[in-house]
């Protein structure tokens, strides 16, 4: 039998909780996908080791290439996200196999909103290891962005509505009035039609560098995201952007 | 100007970050609501000093008696939280004008979600008092569940709705198919109409003595959800418990 724990870890090693901390120290090693080049995130995996547990290794699995192509469709999407969670487990699986022990993956954010760990450590067992696994929970990004503008994911009382990019004019559509985009694409393909009098609260690479924030009636503020994007995205090489939209009362 | 920090301690002293520690031990104390009795949150907020900034005194402050007798009705409920929340920046207001530097609330869960610290603290503003507040975020508890039932909160690419067990029916009357519903009165209040072939994924007391988790398709496990709930309450004197729900795919 494989253990396998899956950790959120937040936005770094100012986020990792104490279980989380002491659940490292209980590892073996540490899984994680290698993207080639610089990998900010493999870096900053390495910083929480030191931090929080120096002396688990790391074991970086060559990540698959993921198919991008399918554009804005969300069957394709799906099943382009399918076939890389396939080829991911099929890397770790191997090395599971191989090493055994207690491995841990470290979830960026956190495991139960936009990751896929989880599906992936599943499929994993599915390919016939043995995996008995746990999860603990990390700050997911949402929750920095409220904390940096200081609000309320809601209203007193009333719903949040979480989704991704893709699908937030379906939200819109349906009637949602307070919505949190993630995943979201580059702004010239994300749609925004109808919101210039809603209010935005948005952030890109939050608690990591070059991390900048925006907010105010959308269509008033909208060119200052973009120009805050492309910012962070020169001063860290890569952006992970989220927002806040709430209709008018 | 009197500092104030709102920081996010999760379901206890295991969920407190690094930063969140940090920014504990630059306060002069800590501000908290004593409700009388026994006062199981007052607790755990001595526990999270005692672990993580021992020297930090508590300024434990009377909680005004909070008017529950508006029962469902939404207006009502508006109205009867927005009393509370004027008297309880009232009696916050006075110690902090009289003890002046830097004050920490210790906010149970995330201050994003379902809590009033934020607009108390500017209440306080509106009061006069000179603040200056920071958010840092804590583990909410749909996270925590999520984690002890080891799921994703949504589907690959699909949203999670996450509202109050007053306003579950209005979410499902609007097309929801995945709500995470908090702030749940006792079941006997709770309406689940049209529920019995959804799944449910539910916990109590996360985190703390007595938690409970009940998972499965609602109309089969809810008289065990019921059972739990009261055993839970039974062993920890207090209850707080939380479910995602999703139709059938």
């Amino acid at each position: 039998m494989v253990r396998v724990r899956i950790l959120g870890v937040g936005m770094g090693p100012q986020h990792v909780t104490p279980e989380v901390a002491a659940a490292l120290r209980t590892a073996d090693y540490v899984l994680a996908a290698d993207k080639g080049g610089d990998d900010e995130l493999l870096a900053l995996r390495r910083e929480i080791l030191v931090r929080h547990a120096e002396s688990v290794p790391m074991v970086a699995v060559r990540d698959p290439a993921r198919d991008r192509s399918s554009g804005l469709s969300t069957v394709g999407y799906v099943g382009a996200v399918a076939d890389w969670h396939d080829a991911r487990a099929a890397e770790y699986a191997s090395v599971l196999r191989e090493r055994g022990g207690t491995a841990a993956f470290l979830v960026w954010g956190d495991p139960s909103l936009y990751d896929s760990t989880i599906r992936i450590v599943e499929k994993i067992r599915e390919l016939g290891v043995p995996v008995e696994f746990d999860v603990l929970p990390g700050i997911s990004a949402p929750q920095v962005l409220a904390a940096r503008h200081r609000i309320v994911l809601h209203e007193v009382g009333r719903p949040v509505h979480v989704t991704t990019g893709r699908r937030l004019q379906e939200a819109v559509a349906a009637g949602q009035d307070n919505v949190v985009s993630m995943l979201n694409p580059p702004p010239e393909r994300l749609d925004l039609t109808g919101l210039d009098d809603w209010t935005v609260w948005w952030g890109a690479n939050l608690g990591a560098a070059g991390e900048r924030l925006v907010a105010g009636t959308l269509g008033e503020v909208w060119p200052a995201v973009v120009e805050a994007r492309a910012a962070a995205k020169a001063e860290a090489g890569w952006v992970m952007d989220l927002f806040l939209v709430r209709r008018p009362s």
